[in-house]
C-alpha cells in the first residue's frame, strides 16, 4: 500500500509521503516516493507516486529525463502544463506496458500528486490519474490523497483551511495523518518524507525524514494521543431518555 | 453504506448504528439497523446489521419470531450459543436466497454485530459473517465494526482501552466515530442509535436516537472541532534539517 498527501494553503503546500512497497504481505520493501525537480527562482516541482512501482519508476525516469534534457517540467509556463506533461509521461509509459500487464489481468495502476510553483504563477496541487488527465485542489478541496486515504482524512477534513491554516500547522496535520494511517495498516510504512513549499520561494529546501523510531514523531505521537483522549473525556456527558444509566430500572426497548 | 459499531469496555458494552440504506445514489431511505431482544433479569442482546436490507430483514424476522415462540435467543446458554444462534439464521436464509442472488450476480452480503449477556456469564460481542461463524472482540481488540470503519476507526484505536475506558466515555468515542464517519460518507446517515449496556444489569434501557439536526450531537461536534485545532496547535512545531522555514536559502534537493 501507499499513503501519499498534499496539501495547499494560503502560505504554500504541504507534500508527504510513506515509503513501503509491497507485492504481497510477504514481499515488504522501501522506495522513497517522492520526487524533485527545481530550478532555484524559476520554478519548483514536487511528484509523489502510487501504484506500480514499476510503472512509477518508468514515469519518474522519463520526466527525469525530459527535465535534464531541458525539455517538458524544465520548459512549462504553469503547474497546468506541467500537470499536462506529467500526463503525457504516463501515457507514454501506457503504451509501452499497458497491453502486457491487461494480458495477465493486472490494471494498469498509477497514481501522481503534483505540487509546485512556476515563477509569475500561483502554486497549485494536482492529481494525475492512470489515464493521463488530471484535478487540481481548490481553496474548498484544499488537500489531495493517493492510496489508504481512508483513515487519515477526518483528521484532515476538520482542520485544514485553505484560508487560515498556517504552513506549519498544516505539516502538523500532515504528520498526524500520517501517523493515524500507520497506525490502522501496517503495509503504511517509514522513512515519512515532508517536505514544506512556501508560497513564492521558488525552492525545495524545507524536508524532513521520519525514519521508523524517530524520537520527535514518538513523542508527537503520544502528546496527540494525550491530548485526543483529554479533549473525548471533556466533552459533556451523554443523555439517555429520561433514565439515567446509574438508575436504570426497566425495558424500553423489546 | 452502513456504519455499525460494538464498543466492549470492563463495564458493558456500546452499540451504536446508522440508518442509511440505499440502493444506488439516487435511492436513499431510512431504516433502523437496531434490533433488541430481551428478557429483562435473564438475558439482553442487541444485534446491529449491515449489507443487503432484504436478507437483514429476513434474518430479523427469523430470530425474532424464534424468541418470541421461546427458541433460540430465548433460551440460549451462552453468548456463543447466541453468536450461533444468529449464525443458524444467517445460514438458513441462505438456503432461501443465496442461489437466485448469485445467478444475477449479486453477492451474499450480510454481516451482523451481536452484544449482551446472558445470566451467570460475562457481556461479550461477536461479528457473523454470511458464512454463519463468527468472531469475538477480546480486551486487546475490545471494538468490531461493519461497514464503512475506516473513517470512524483511528480515534477508537487510540482511545478505547478494555479496562480503563468507562462505559460513559466510550458512548462518547462512538459518537465522534460516527461524526466522523458522517462527515466523510455522505451515504453514512442519521439517525444515529445508541445504546449503552451496563454489565450484569441484564435489562436495555438506556438508549438514544439521534436525529438530523440534533442540537447536543452538532454542540459535541463543534466543541470536539474545536479541541482538535487547539491540540493539533499546540503540538511543538516540527524541525526541518538545519534549514528553518523562514531562511530558506537554496536547495537541499535536486
Amino acid at each position: 500500500m501507499t499513503y501519499c498527501l498534499g496539501i495547499m494553503t494560503q502560505e504554500g503546500l504541504v507534500m508527504a509521503s510513506d515509503s513501503r512497497t509491497n507485492a504481497g504481505f510477504d514481499d515488504l520493501n522501501i522506495a522513497s516516493k517522492m520526487h524533485n525537480f527545481s530550478q532555484p527562482g524559476e520554478r519548483a516541482f514536487v511528484v509523489l507516486n502510487s501504484g506500480s512501482l514499476s510503472l512509477s519508476q518508468s514515469v519518474i525516469n522519463l520526466v527525469k529525463a525530459r527535465f535534464g534534457a531541458g525539455e517538458g517540467l524544465a520548459r512549462v509556463n504553469s503547474m497546468y502544463e506541467a500537470a499536462r506533461e506529467l500526463g503525457e509521461c504516463v501515457r507514454h509509459v501506457a503504451e509501452l506496458d499497458r497491453a502486457a500487464l491487461e494480458r495477465d489481468n493486472y490494471t494498469f495502476n498509477l497514481h501522481l500528486l503534483l505540487g509546485g510553483q512556476v515563477r509569475g504563477e500561483q502554486p497549485a496541487l494536482y492529481m494525475i490519474y492512470p489515464q493521463g488527465n488530471a484535478i487540481c485542489a481548490t481553496e474548498e478541496s484544499p488537500f489531495l490523497q493517493l492510496g489508504e486515504y481512508k483513515y487519515g482524512r477526518p483528521l484532515l477534513d476538520r482542520g485544514v483551511v485553505f484560508n487560515s491554516t498556517s504552513l506549519m500547522v498544516a505539516a502538523k496535520y500532515a504528520l498526524l495523518s500520517f501517523d493515524a494511517t500507520m497506525r490502522s495498516n501496517s503495509a503504511i510504512g517509514p522513512p515519512i518524507e515532508l517536505l514544506l513549499y512556501r508560497k513564492n520561494s521558488l525552492i525545495l529546501d524545507c524536508y524532513r525524514k521520519f525514519n521508523h523510531g524517530d524520537a520527535e514523531l514518538q513523542a508527537i505521537h503520544s502528546r496527540w494521543e494525550q491530548s485526543l483522549r483529554r479533549a473525548v473525556e471533556d466533552l459533556p456527558d451523554l443523555r439517555f431518555a429520561d433514565a439515567p444509566l446509574e438508575e436504570s430500572a426497566q425495558s424500553l426497548l423489546i
